[in-house]
């Protein structure tokens, strides 16, 4: 997440530095500010991208990837939060289902045995 | 998705081209740029949809049919993502328990035999 | 949710359809409009509220209120969509533990019916 | 959340009081109302922190806190509510994969008196 805003303020301060008024992409970190607030979805194209796409027509790409990386990065964020808790809890369930599956595995071996005795038994009769 | 946003595009394009500011439905690419500013919600309303609603009152249809199938569409993407996972993570119990259970289901005829053992003996004595 | 927007709607159009300008909530159906927007989070304040506040000081608990419930009731139909999927997969383990538990619960008869042949040997010997 | 809420409405008043129009933070209570708005992001940057961020450069750890708390505050609850019912829906499996192991643990019991069994018939013939 770090990196993707680090590239973006980077080529934002390059690409639209002196397009867009300095507070939005003048240096650095205003550009990180300014990405922060494009993340946030708050007024990223009427406020910002819309009077940059007069002057380059090619800034669409910059914006629109942005969000778009920005915001799956996040929601994939929140996705894996909720899957390694539900994990967590099946990983109660599984190691209780291994021991069963330890007990219930000598069944077989139990039957064996019993067939074994019956074997004997006709034997005796 | 995709489909969605084609479609919109160009009922927009053709719908609002010459109502509203060019560089919102001008052509099929800004509408394509257009609709990504809506579903994002950014100044939907204030920026983009007011301005039409005065000249065209139907417009309301197209705006508010739009937001709620795109945001449906992601929402739906989004809780399937979790719900597959959730699927992936219960697959391996059931498995087990599957396993588990072709144990399990030999203890009735264990029951059997160790009925036969009985009579066996009874008989005997 | 339609029940909470129909009573904002008549509310709106009641409170405020004088104080701001007509095509916020001019009507019932132009209220039904602007609370989709205000649900959609767009602009509800710069544009809507803040306009409104200054004239009635009291307008806050009808916007803050809408929003609160409105996305709660959002937020907790995700959740339960989300919920209910994670159920469905639950039930097909839950079915076969079920299973399971019935065929286990035998084992305590089989121990007793074991014991018994066990007597039966010992008396014999 | 509400502390959080307390905590940045006596910062803010204090803090941009004077420099920002006095509807956004002219009191405590105008400070919780434009705390709710920045919490639903709408206009926080474009109407809100961007004319005190040219008064005051050090305002953006503020608002960038705030809403980074705030929202993160949000989507734990969001998260947690999801988890909590998923815990209560894998309790009712693990209750029963419970008292499976319990009648499963007496297998190797059951094992070791059928041992006994066939040592005594070993012994008979």
């Amino acid at each position: 997440m770090t990196i993707i805003f680090y590239v973006y303020a980077i080529l934002g301060t390059s690409f639209f530095g002196e397009i867009s008024p300095p507070e939005y992409f003048g240096d650095i970190f205003l550009s990180f500010v300014t990405l922060f607030q494009i993340f946030t979805l708050e007024s990223w194209a009427s406020g910002i991208f819309r009077p940059i796409f007069i002057e380059e027509p090619l800034s669409w790409i910059y914006f629109i990837t942005f969000i778009v990386i920005a915001t799956f990065i996040m929601i994939n964020l929140i996705v894996g939060e909720i899957v390694n808790n539900a994990q967590k809890i099946s990983d109660d369930i599984e190691e209780e289902t291994k021991e069963i599956k330890e007990d219930t595995s000598e069944i077989s071996e139990l039957r064996k045995e019993i067939r074994e005795i019956k074997e004997m038994l006709q034997k005796q009769s």
